[in-house]
């Protein structure tokens, strides 16, 4: 189980509450009332745990795991060892995920306003909203419902925070429009200026950045991520997105709905990624690009023109990834061969 | 216009005022006393909004702009449409910054220091400085004129401010020596310990950092970068050298002035870049390398060599650009070929 | 000398306490009470000063240097000029290390919890721990002997830190526990949530991360670097592992003991990394990798595969080393060709 010094666990629940929960179906002649104390892994668990079969590659385990029951696909239900109750999904680990939010409920923060924090009189605070130690939350801000401010926050002047939004330790938010139930995990920087300045031979003129950063409902932003405010139009992140750590989104740039955002990604100014776009760790894009919707982009890969719709690409310059591929089978017999044949050159 | 909930318009301004200030020469026969309201791009400004044209890629857009006003370059001023008043320079970018400067002025910060802040009582702080919430500023600190340190950061002991430094919140400042209207974003820290320790089978020994953090008048350094102190030498950022977020600067590392670079760059201790060099981002650079006066290096390039003075280079490891292009054009005939005669190899 | 705005020099030092503190062998015929009073570069050393020659590459500058003492091998202490005490040993730089950590002792914070300083009632602190100005210790936190929280920095509820751990500025800890020595620079962030849901067309699923981040004694962890905590399983850091600036750690990632990373690498989900691997600047690790004791990861590396023990690879998609220089040569001779012979396809 968690370490209970970080997490509390609640239950027990019933068969018949995780069902309701998860919308999973119960496997047939098995009792509603049963009982479960905790989720864990097929491997670990025992007799009055929940575990879940998402990956074929795991079936093996599944056939033999001690759990009392698991959340599995309708095709494989009948793989179920004796003693185990099926509880049936076409999405095991979906149902896993709010099984273990069922069990570990996100902790309520203490209520109420840290005395040490800095609250101009003119913000104002929706029902519940928790603000920490330290936190400082400046003129006119207006901070939804049951909203969590982390400790040495700072919020400025203006800003807009839907209902439920959770801001970590230490991140920092101005210019912006935040819709609800977004996370910025601690170190966040959302807001502040765009890199933009007129060169000049003896001294670059800094271009006054006259737009905001807005932010749609749902959407994760990682630990230390970096959203600069937009130049004259908005920077734009679309409702769903998830953005991993120290990732950077340079100013006007727009992401679209449900879009997938590995660590240390950078994004240069005025790009625009459609809707579900999925991007691996430490791609960069140059700027003004449009990526479309559906788009995947490789780990690592160095995007200079647009992308179409529904396209993998891969490499630096990308390339579709099946040419990535040959490519890098080219190179490595050509290298064999003239390893061979030309060593002393 | 821009969010008034964010930033507040200044003006109007007459035609008389913005030549004046920026340096252009308004088209003849126009009213130098004509007022202007704001700044605007082409597609979207008014008879009372000022816009410019910097790129010939929007001509057609000026042509027929309702702008009432717009910089450009004298050999497009002819190509204005009937209304327009051609504000004339031979930088229009440059010129439309500082417009938008005039219409926009840096807020003012509060007068004043907050009473949540905690200052030595041997610090000094010069006249206008303004501190935010919480931040702290450590003994024999010396900060210059109507500087503003943000909400939560800390200047540790013995650090020196010009004047009109402008730092953000949560930024961490130690070890430094930091010129005039230089800007910390949110985030930045600046004068860490290096990376620097002896290899030891037994446990590594920390070899002590002794440098410090030079940086000079005019720079601007972006969100969550990290700029690591001298080892011995100090670590050196040139007079308006510009750093955007995310940027990684190792010990000993001398950048020179007017630079710029991109976000997500590693820049490994002692290597040394010259005047004007342009660098893209997440570009690596090994340590202990010559970088020459204006030189361009890639985005995502890995330098593991000197490059001479007015080089540019990409690529992993770094070449011509050049042979770079030649490089990828060639790999992908290969692919091709190879793709056909030896797919099942 | 260092600046004395930031650093306090400890001394004089005998040779004969210099040689006792580094294991070092006073060359014969000098007198241990003779007194040293800094360390200083070769070129830059005088009379009581000691320096170290590591790297013959500075043997010239050693044959004429004027310092006082320096450490050197064994086999070089013969070409040392005359009037220098050659302090003999087999690995000098580690001897100047401890040397320079004599003559420079890590300050003394000011002993004390700072007024400003939020801390639980049933969060405990060792004997002569340090809190500075608006640090916030959660309930139930374990704050060892001699720990330093620097200011502003959170721990959250029920964090564990050893003896003599050292938490710079603006720092994060949640769900972790942490040994002895261990450094946090400033900006760093362990133990949010790692990047983990459940896709759903309509909207993801968080998976709560019930896991933990471990980190061993002796590890240093560079500024504004994240290391997120497990997702059932732990994250975990060996002993006496170095990780630089800005590096990102995902969920259930295990490193190993005595590791060198450097700045800006990402390692996704559930990779291991052995014993004593060192890894260049800006490299990324796809999840769920084995990566042997001893491997050498190139800088920019991005690596798809497990790696065995002991093996050096390059290149995007990595390669051995020696391959990857193939590759570098072959695509430079097409190229070349292929200039000659088609440039204008």
């Amino acid at each position: 189980m968690a370490d209970p010094r970080f997490f509390s666990r609640a239950g027990p629940l019933s068969l018949g509450v995780l069902a309701e929960r998860t919308g999973a179906r119960i496997g047939s002649g098995a009792d509603p009332e049963h009982l479960m104390r905790d989720v864990a892994p097929l491997e670990a668990a025992g007799p009055d745990e929940v575990a879940f079969l998402d990956n074929r590659k795991y079936l093996s385990a599944f056939e033999v795991t001690k759990a009392g029951a698991a959340f599995v696909h309708p095709s494989l239900a009948d793989r179920a060892p004796k003693g185990l109750v099926p509880l049936i999904t076409e999405q095991p680990y979906r149902a896993y995920a709010l099984a273990a939010q069922a069990f570990y409920p996100e902790p309520m923060a203490a209520p109420g306003i840290h005395p040490s924090a800095v609250i101009d009189t003119t913000a104002r605070l929706g029902e519940g909203a928790v603000v920490d130690a330290h936190a400082v939350i400046g003129a006119q801000a207006l901070i939804g419902r049951r909203c969590r401010i982390g400790a040495g926050s700072v919020v400025g002047t203006g800003c807009v925070l839907g209902d439920d939004v959770r801001i970590g330790a230490h991140v920092t938010v101005s210019h912006a429009i935040i819709g609800s139930r977004v996370t910025l995990y601690p170190g966040v920087r959302v807001g502040q200026d765009g890199f933009g300045f007129a060169p000049d031979p003896k001294r670059a003129v800094k271009v006054p950045q006259l737009g905001r950063v807005v932010i749609e409902d749902d959407v994760e932003i990682g630990a230390n991520t970096t959203i600069d405010r937009g130049a004259g139009p908005d920077t734009f992140i679309g409702a769903g997105t998830m953005i991993d750590n120290l990732v950077q989104i340079g100013h006007n740039v727009r992401i679209g709905r449900g879009c997938i955002l590995a660590a240390l990604i950078g994004i240069s100014g005025s790009t625009q990624i459609g809707d579900f776009a999925m991007i691996g760790g430490q791609a960069g894009f140059s700027g003004h690009l449009v990526i479309g919707n559906g788009a995947r982009i490789g780990a690592q890969c160095g995007v200079m023109r647009d992308v179409p719709a529904g396209a993998t690409v891969v490499g630096t310059p990308a390339v579709p990834m099946k040419e990535f591929f040959r490519q890098v089978a080219a190179l490595h017999r050509l290298a064999k061969q003239k390893g061979g044949s030309s060593e002393g050159e």
